[in-house]
């Protein structure tokens, strides 16, 4: 055995506490399903939702007169936000990501509302932002009738976990 | 070698008999897709409908006058079914399931209709209370514009088999 | 070591020279997130448009008055052979597909259009005509309220790799 083998990880946990501090508490179901599910080396979350203190913080359709772009942006991030911390509580720690490999974006739309892009590039640019070149993911953006709790955006991920 | 290797599967066939009397046929494909593909040990189906004697049994948007949440759950559990169905028939039997672990469902949503949960829960529930532990998913729930046949539900399954 | 691991490829890259004309240049993406991941043997895509020439080539609801079934479907065949451009510009060539895994379709529906599957047929065709028993796949088909820049369809490919 090597000292390598027992050094301290190259990533130090230092490096998400400006990430942590956005970290909401993860959003655990209640039923019988779970947040989150790791089947050999993926871990998968449930869809989550924009929750901000228990509550769903932006509702409606995007693009509607009462859902902005740069409101549905937002809850993309809360989304993002809550799926991460689902994911540092299934792990314990952001240190296990490898690499994010897929981000699933189901954006509530007014009719002829066509920038789910742009309300899903608020979560994939955090994504990078954090995460670097591990955090660069396929992506779905696609836009739906109407979401659980009348949230304006659902997001699923997808880890590769170490 | 122990004797363990060779030992019956704790498993018994006879748990599931109550469920497989349940089980529709499977509603196997028409086309250039198929029913059920295993990579690895992961068993992905189709979007599988709410078939009942080679109909769709439960159509329309839920939360509409002609679909209430209650037959929107009867679709839910009749969609799970079915695909537990087609991962019978690919697997041989039910005791080659190790876990569930993703169950996606797109309910067909009359507008401000946002109750998905609960409908999907109806399929959630009776996954957990015939697999236990085994059977506790991940879970995206989104409300669409419309599905194949008009079907209420669709759903996908995804599952780690031995 | 033995013949057999310096011979060539038992698929020769002239099998496809048929389906690589027909492939659009890579549609990639522009922004945080990638337009493939593969994790072990799986190859992922980003969500893809019916892309030609750098625009979408078909927009709108299908089954609304301007997009018909069979333009529907022009556009499932666009969105596939876009992605497959993704997947061959990921692995070098397409005689790294050990298998077509899963197809998700996302149909921009007008109200009462439920033949999705029917668009989607297009795309899952295709993949069998040049694929064979390597093309089938599981699919998932639903009408969703909208898509990115209007467009009529909207595509996931997961592929197997060697």
């Amino acid at each position: 055995m090597t000292q390598d083998t027992v050094s301290p990880p190259t990533q130090s946990s230092d490096q998400w506490s400006e990430l942590e501090a956005l970290l909401p508490p993860p959003p655990l179901p209640i039923g019988s399903y779970v947040a989150t599910v790791q089947v050999g080396n993926l871990l998968h979350t449930s869809g989550v939702l924009p929750m901000k203190e228990g509550q769903v913080a932006v509702s409606g359709a995007v693009g509607s007169w009462d859902v902005s772009v740069a409101e549905g942006q937002e809850a993309a991030r809360l989304c993002l936000l809550n799926a991460l911390s689902l994911v540092r509580h299934a792990l314990g720690s952001l240190d296990r990501i490898k690499r994010i490999v897929k981000l699933t974006g189901f954006v509530s739309s007014a009719p002829n509302f066509y920038e789910q892009p742009q309300v899903m590039n608020a979560a994939s640019d955090l994504l990078v932002e954090y995460f670097g070149e591990a955090g660069k993911h396929v992506r779905s953006a696609v836009g739906v009738a109407s979401l659980p709790k009348n949230a304006a955006v659902e997001v699923e991920l997808v880890v590769e976990v170490v």
